[in-house]
């Protein structure tokens, strides 16, 4: 993609380069100026843009390549471009610069611009605070159709949206809202008041993300409006912004679901040792809980290295553990997705456990008669291990069937659990919840040889 | 919630209930619908709703409850709300149904609905024809503001949507596109011709959801036009649905990545059945493949059942296999997240493959140090383990650096491998790569046993 641009700029043809941008959207510009090197050229093709456009295509851009261009810019380029962004972009923008890099920025806006930055640095992150924008249009109740449509008219270059109006009262306090479409429908003489919704659904600027873009996921809302503590209507959030808050989410949430710590940058943006930081503790946690294992193990040594059951117990102890791991892997990851989705939530949880005692009872036998055939056939008959024989494939496979019930009813009680006590349920994941079922699986796996192969 | 209304239903507060009704939001009547019991207070409360607002809860209720409301229903109430829902919402209604509703829905429509549900249940699942809808307002070029706001006053009622504009020349080819806030910012004698977007973003009707999602997530769209091989404009998909596509997706990877076949049901309407195909044959497959751990041990039992190392070295296995298996399930969750995200692809194989090989140098090491204290300290002097000595707790540490180093390859490789293979990178996640890292890591560690311990 690109490939002829890119050329054009090597080769400083910069007036068609000019003419080509000027029919691109801003996403692929921004995505264009990523791949322009060396930096000198990414400045010179960044100042071929319209200005307007130029702050629009900027708040696209990575922050390690806006960091390059504000590197080169005027103060005077800077205070325009600060200007031009919508708010919650310069917000983004000037949180992953550098201290030096701040400064010049917020030297560079205007006063209104600057207070309004630093009260919007000030909001906790992932808050609704920290995702809105103040550039949305209000309406007074009174305001006739065509009234709206001039004010419409006045703001709307300036705003985030004008799908979405808001109605307020005179203290900003947030009384309705409408759409554009309700709006354009109108008779010419009608009141705002009279086709407003005033059963608003709205969030505070502390309101959990997450549950932000729950609200919009349960009303196919396109931007919710956000009020303080007074129900003064502050900012509102629009659905693009929810849109990347639910793949952060998500991404979060797979990460802990396989025992890593969550990183906000993309994988190869992110160094080495940032990495290792993120996965070390949880490999130690783990490798640390494994003494459990080994301890029953060397409990058992008697029984896992003599008598003529010795190897193939051995032998079958992965199988085992390995089983029963992937069972409650299953478990758990399909509710905690459920969790995520809101369709179950800890009230549920018998019936949960009740489901799943069924289903490990149905799996635990398909897998036991799996067990028993595999032994019997595959390590008795085609591998002629020593010590197969009816009872000691019959040993295995209702250990095999105990570990899978455990399986189900520990990964499928632990994620709810862990919402109850306001845990993330994520990290009850697979990981985390092998290594108890190890623990487990190997005791009743010990227990049973001794009392019957012994 | 809905405890005040459920009661006023149950003890035929009806009128209370109506006027309740009314101010509420629709997706929040179909969650109260949902808990109304029994099925006879369901049709009654139904029927409160104004008509047009019946076609919209009806929408968003789930299809169990649909079918009890449809099947209480006269041919005429069915007819009315078919005519209204929009048409995605119906071809959703419809494929849920058993045959004799279908028939029966069928009957009650117009030909001219009835051929758009056939027409639209004969595109491909996940694509963009089963998502889209053809209710969209379309204008020529040469129409003049004016025209344009009477055309949308026109139809703006039974359209999904009048914040996108499409523009058509005579043959219905797509030409351009502009925004509802484009439109009523232009002055009045201007036409559409002059300020609509001509480098038009749109999909086919077979391209794939998952594209269709990706799309909105790179241009912040609210709305994509869907053209037939013709380029014909045949539909718009609105960002509502791609929201529930991006939902969808990121079931189906977690389900996946956790080993299970992704059910579209939430959990608590699965069966227990339709539960046990999901997740039986993965744990088959898984079981059977752990035959290679088994051999390895067997063919191992002098190393492991006996000399002063044997117990410890048995005892260690577990700790080994299942710090690999993590390690693996780490990478591998990380590279199959950045797959999705589109951050990286295969041709970034040898640059994630370096950076997996670096920092599994650095996690190697750090977990072998971690391995060799715990060995030495906990099972050797806390819990008197016999053959805990130096040489012992070097190897088996030996061993846990290699275990990782492998995890970190294969888990990062594995997933790019399989995009390239056209396969889902998902199903690439940690129980899949435990099995093989399983084999892998055992290997090693009774190669490096038998050449140091024996």
């Amino acid at each position: 993609m690109y490939k002829e641009l890119l050329e054009q700029i090597e080769t400083n043809q910069f007036k068609e380069v000019k003419s080509a941008l000027v029919e691109m959207h801003v996403q692929d510009i921004a995505d264009l100026l990523e791949q322009v090197d060396p930096p000198k050229n990414l400045v010179k093709v960044f100042k071929l843009l319209p200005k307007d456009m130029g702050a629009e295509v900027f708040s696209y851009i990575e922050s390690d390549i806006q960091k390059k261009l504000v590197d080169a810019l005027s103060d005077k380029d800077l205070s325009f471009l600060v200007e031009e962004m919508y708010i919650d972009d310069a917000v983004d923008f000037v949180a992953e610069m550098p201290a030096n890099i701040v400064e010049r920025t917020l030297k560079a806006s205007t006063k209104e611009t600057r207070q309004l930055i630093n009260k919007y640095l000030g909001y906790g992150p992932e808050t609704a605070g920290s995702i809105m924008t103040p550039e949305f249009i209000d309406l007074k109740e009174q305001m006739t159709k065509e009234a709206c449509l001039k004010r419409i008219k006045k703001l709307g270059e300036d705003v985030e949206t004008i799908n979405v109006l808001y109605v307020t009262d005179s203290a900003r306090v947030l009384k309705g809202v409408l759409s554009i479409r309700q709006l354009l429908l109108a008779d010419d003489d009608t009141t705002v008041g009279e086709i407003m919704h005033d059963n608003v659904v709205f969030a505070e600027t502390s309101t959990d993300q997450e549950e932000i873009s729950n609200l919009f996921k349960q009303y196919d809302f396109l931007a919710l409006p956000i009020v303080d503590s007074e129900k003064r209507l502050v900012g509102i959030v629009t659905i693009d912004d929810v849109i990347e808050v639910i793949e952060e989410e998500t991404t979060e949430d797979i990460s802990k679901m396989a025992a890593t710590t969550p990183n906000e940058k993309p994988y190869l943006k992110t160094s080495t040792f940032k990495l290792w930081i993120n996965r070390v503790p949880w490999l130690v946690l783990l490798l640390v809980s494994s003494t459990f294992t080994g301890l029953i193990i060397s409990k058992n040594e008697t029984l896992l290295s003599t008598g003529i059951y010795g190897i193939l117990l051995t032998a079958c102890m992965p199988m085992i553990m390995g089983t029963g791991g992937n069972a409650g892997g299953q478990a758990s990851a399909t509710i905690i997705r459920s969790i995520v989705l809101n369709e179950i939530s800890f009230k549920d949880l018998f019936k949960v456990m009740w489901k799943e005692f069924r289903l490990s009872l149905l799996l635990g036998f398909s897998l036991a008669v799996v067990c028993f055939g595999k032994i019997m056939l595959i390590d008795g008959l085609l591998f002629n291990t020593p010590g197969v024989d009816w009872l000691s494939a019959l040993v295995i496979s209702a250990a095999m069937f105990l570990a899978i019930v455990m399986a189900k009813i520990v990964g499928c009680t632990l994620p709810l659990i862990a919402k109850k006590c306001k845990l993330d349920p994520a990290v009850m994941a697979s990981p985390f919840i092998t290594t108890i079922l190890d623990t487990l699986s190997l005791l009743v796996y010990c227990q049973l040889a001794l009392a019957f192969l012994m």
